[in-house]
């Protein structure tokens, strides 16, 4: 009998980075529900339109995407069960038949124009023009047939509309990676987490509030260091309804089946107010 | 001889929450500058057309604003010399004459609508229409003398363009504050620190990085830790052009005047790559 594919929900168009994020996470075969906002990501999941979600968490330029911070502590009913990392590479895409002498307007997402400013600098006669998503900006050139436009966007974007990619790889940083989570509803993930070798180790993601008193942050980070666990990460947020006071984010190396971590968890909640697992998952490429 | 008032650059229209900030900080007198973007305020700044500069770093409801912390870095001729919170009040504000009754429209920066949910749960019958600015919708309205419109926006707003507060305070919550930092240019930030007495204490703004070896935060966390120096905040940043490494920025309670604190630094300058003091000034209310 042959296995359903799984189905991921995703924010933006179709092609965009993040669906770049769902075949390396899930295979090409996998379907996919492109959604407007990551609100409706996680809706999407939770009401059961999709088996998984695959949502941006960070990016080395940008830094890290607060919202959906936020979303996974409000959705607790999911696990982060995989991540992976996009690098994000920018193409000049237009129809076929357009030649890139013709090209007069480049339409793309404003951070992605802002990451192309070599580009725009070495034509000045080429027009930004700010849109409202990368692989849509594909979508619509496409669509309305422009024959002076082109769009920055994903490779895959050229795939998926049928456009061509005119110059391949026009950001100015090429050190430019997104890090994106691969969420489950926590039954299904308990169900999927059997095999517990991974190549590189595994990470875990948590998140806590400390009492407001002095030290708590260190006394909470030493739970790890003296039981030589490494941070990978911490991000703070504020705390709502306590003003001046936040929630830490921190992913670690660590698999939560080792006692040195569950040990460390249990100091650490001596010391949390509130503390709860986010995910453990195969630390990705 | 009278003394030239402060001249301060923020970002926004005139009445903006910015703009209250720069009263408390400057008082009523300080004459203002405003902008439309971050980058304008601290390019202001440094090209001497205004002596100070006042910039949002972080709201209790939405969290820090990233792109400061990055401008804090950049501009590293400018010094942090006070901070203040403002309490963000949002009223709705209409031209005189105009009674609620009449309001089928309401304007206002998307962040600021969204902060009064239940206002617009209570008159569904109430269009939101997102704008630019708090301010600036004020500004719009009695420019363009609409007679069903109101905006949300600060009562200083209201005071600057001649409106009418129809209701005030109708944000959703009321633990929403904006903490914003005073900037000079550090040549000016030197005269003016003279007198070492502050009634609530010192505190002290730096940022580093450290060498991606493990436990190196913790260890950074331990020069505060082990001499009962209080974190008060822990921000990272993504580090340019190093993927998956960061900056730190601290905020913790202590004056650069005092033993402690200057062992503190001489012991995080030998764990970090990098260390900057980004100002040290009065704890505000």
């Amino acid at each position: 009998m042959a296995k359903r594919p799984m189905k991921a929900a995703f924010q933006g168009e179709r092609g965009a980075f993040s669906q770049q994020a769902v075949r390396q996470l899930l295979g090409d075969g996998a379907e996919v529900l492109p959604c407007q906002r990551f609100e409706e990501v996680f809706q999407s999941l939770r009401v059961r339109k999709v088996d998984a979600a695959v949502v941006p968490i960070e990016n080395t330029l940008a830094g890290s995407v607060h919202e959906n911070y936020d979303h996974l502590l409000h959705f607790d009913d999911f696990e982060i069960v995989a991540e992976t990392s996009v690098r994000i590479v920018h193409n000049l895409i237009a129809s076929p038949g357009v030649t890139f002498r013709k090209i007069r307007r480049v339409f793309s997402h404003p951070v992605a124009l802002n990451q192309c400013l070599d580009f725009f600098t070495n034509h000045p006669d080429i027009e930004r023009v700010p849109f409202y998503d990368t692989a849509g900006s594909v979508k619509m050139i496409m669509e309305d047939g422009l024959k002076d436009a082109a769009a920055i966007a994903s490779a895959l974007s050229a795939e998926i509309y049928g456009a061509k990619i005119l110059k391949r790889s026009i950001e100015d940083d090429r050190r430019n990676y997104t890090r994106f989570f691969l969420l489950r509803r926590r039954d299904a993930a308990r169900r999927a987490a059997t095999n517990r070798s991974a190549a590189r180790g595994w990470k875990t993601t948590l998140v806590f509030t400390t009492r407001n008193i002095p030290g708590t942050l260190f006394r909470a980070l030493s739970a790890f260091a003296l039981r030589d666990i490494n941070l990978m990460k911490i991000e703070s947020r504020p705390l709502r309804g306590k003003p001046w006071e936040y929630l830490f984010y921190l992913d670690f190396l660590g698999d939560l089946d080792e006692p040195r971590v569950q040990n460390a968890l249990s100091h650490l909640s001596e010391l949390a107010d509130f503390l709860r697992v986010l995910g453990c998952y195969p630390r990705g490429e």
